[in-house]
């Protein structure tokens, strides 16, 4: 099963503006992930069902450069396949090793098979988006920090219409856990429809 | 206690687009009120307690003029506050009266007045981000879809930050259920904080 995993602000953000080596959440960004860093025990139960679930990782490029120092691994004890058009040799890292490859759909059928019957998890912004778009992703589970950022990267961009079903809502003092499964094809909408102005 | 009372998808949208009188909701956007249309016991709860602790309304002039001919009356049995520019003598309907009031503060003051002690409910996008930046909404009731319009009216807009406390978490096949205090101050973002390309 593909899951994206990701922690959004209620205003929609998956990161603060400004986002370098130094910063990999971009300003304010990591106020996002104070579940993780301070987890409360239902938190805490929820990284270690993730850890112990997870065989395989798909993250984007631009994740990875963010976070490997951060890391100083893979982000999860599993073969990691990282989605970039430069080649690279594969690195071996303490836990297991990251693999590049040159397109999301190689790296999701690889990191399936590698992942022998446990969960994919999708990282990152860009991919998140993308395998929404191309009907790759299985469930959503959307952690929705208690915060509005104002700015920074936006997680949802895409134009097509999707349709889920919940599967779990549990919040905690830090975050709310929500699980969506993927149910209906996209419709992509017409060009025409474009943000109107709010009233 | 003013309440914000919005609905809103995945992604972010309150409304699909091209609104019209014909059109309250936008193309697509009356799949965000399923749970209102089509209610489960869980969602007709919450719609009745919403009923009986309302004690007026606060909402934008475009949510009037969209609404009213959906409503056929106020949208809540409770005295309503529309904020206009253009004055306006008040509008007697079955259950209450429409006061067309020029700003927002003074909108709210009338309304809290006006309540008797119940809530106030805010009603519309543009005032709902409004009211947040001016620090009047004490709590958020969001309704989140378990769908994504991909275009439309996006709720949240506002460039400053916010903190909230988590108050409740309820998922239904239609909707979840999700309640916030407002908590912290908001702090403006510094001018040069801007979206950035997502990674």
């Amino acid at each position: 099963m593909l899951l994206a995993h990701v922690t959004i602000s209620l205003d929609g953000y998956m990161a603060g503006p400004g986002i370098s080596n130094e910063l990999p959440m971009g300003v304010n960004g990591s106020r996002l992930h104070e579940w993780i860093l301070d987890p409360t025990p239902a938190d805490r139960q929820f990284i270690a069902d993730s850890f112990a679930t997870v065989g395989a990782v798909v993250l984007g490029r631009r994740t990875f450069d963010v976070g490997l120092d951060q890391w100083n691994d893979t982000p999860y004890p599993a073969p990691s396949f990282v989605v970039t058009h430069r080649s690279h040799e594969p690195l071996h890292m303490t836990s297991a090793s990251f693999t590049f490859v040159p397109d999301l759909a190689q790296a999701v059928t690889q990191a399936r098979a590698a992942a022998g019957g446990k969960h994919v998890i999708l990282m990152g912004a860009d991919l998140t988006q993308q395998a929404l778009d191309a009907g790759l992703i299985d469930e959503f589970r959307l952690q929705l920090a208690p915060i509005m950022l104002g700015s920074g990267t936006r997680l949802f961009t895409g134009t097509a219409q999707h349709t889920f079903e919940p599967l779990g809502a549990q919040q905690t003092p830090r975050v709310t856990h929500l699980r969506f499964r993927t149910t209906a094809t996209t419709t992509p909408a017409p060009p025409h429809q474009h943000d109107t102005p709010r009233g």
